[in-house]
């Protein structure tokens, strides 16, 4: 399981100097929306400029441009981009081609997709599916992702890649630890914290925790 | 019926450039989605900068993090800012209480809703809602917006704001005539043009016979 840290709500130097801090604790670095649309895609090739060893998810959310969109992130020095699951099937479509054509990866966001539309989606054998209850869902409702609450058609399937998104804790990570997790986007549980690097260490621990039960 | 010019898939000096030869046969101006991810706030900024006297739409399809969003293209000098059909029914909310206390307005993308969604979003009273057909749908699959294939809900509610978008061309705007649409968002259709400004003349012609013929 990788961890994600999601920067959202900072300026580009806030989210390097934080990244710094943390990075021997986190694998994927997730460039938040709120970046992409207050810096545009410099916060994309800034942050992979500063850190290149890790994997930069740009959060995308695409809904439609697919191709431009994609390539422009892609271009920027993303490895991953987002694209909504709730975006016409032909712009998801063109955001596979766009990533497979450059050797990057597609993060396919459930927010607000029917079990039916999920189903459809699982045909996507590449994509990895993100789990994601929404930063206004959590702080308007109280409500966190604390289960993969997903059709049995994609968990039940080991071969596809699943990440949850959505308020996850130190606690509530441990929650996950019977599903077959591939990435844990964390944001706020990391970014503000009193001591970031501790509660980033924090988490890769409960991590190592349960790959450890898993291989006995 | 005004006439939005959406502008993408270019640098902010030629959005600029292209909207001065224009000015004077368009109403709103689009910063599209393309360039907020690619230059961030500052083509709010820029665009609001260069023409004060426009009401300026900020293409921001929120999904989430509704007030930080909102809150941010506002203060870069959008008039309008739009929020997918598709997000959580919180996030809507949030849109429109943060366009309310700004005194700004919301437009709805229903791009990818279902005729339930869309009754549910009737609520809205003071939104615009922008009957959508994407680039990717039209590039890819050949559809243009032709007619507002929407709810009779909406179609029949006369206090409610409706716009249309997705390649639409002098032709077809012509098929909007029996509607009471109150913005009709053109790109390519102006941007493109061999003579941009003779193009977005002919469309401010073809409304103004229109509303000539609704005056009989």
């Amino acid at each position: 399981m990788n961890i994600q840290l999601a920067l959202d709500r900072m300026t580009i130097p806030e989210a390097i100097q934080l990244t710094h801090v943390v990075r021997e604790h986190i694998d994927w670095i997730e460039v938040g929306t709120s970046l992409i649309k207050e810096f545009g895609m410099e916060s994309v090739q800034k942050l992979k400029e500063a850190f290149p060893e890790k994997i930069i998810v740009a959060d995308m959310k695409t809904m439609d441009n697919a191709t431009y969109e994609f390539e422009m992130c892609f271009h920027a020095g993303a490895d991953v981009a987002t694209v909504m699951g709730v975006a016409p099937h032909v712009s998801i479509e063109t955001c596979m081609e766009a990533a497979s054509k450059m050797n990057k990866k597609v993060m396919i966001d459930l927010l607000g997709t029917t079990n039916e539309q999920i189903n459809a989606l699982a045909v996507y054998k590449d994509a990895i599916f993100c789990a994601h209850v929404s930063k206004d869902q959590q702080e308007l409702t109280g409500k966190r992702n604390q289960s993969l609450n997903l059709p049995s058609k994609l968990l039940n399937d080991s071969s596809l890649e699943l990440a949850a998104a959505g308020g996850i804790t130190i606690d509530s990570l441990k929650d996950f630890k019977d599903a077959c997790l591939s990435v844990a986007i964390v944001g706020s549980a990391i970014t503000k914290a009193d001591d970031p690097a501790a509660a980033a260490c924090a988490f890769k621990e409960v991590i190592t925790t349960i790959k450890g039960e898993k291989m006995l």
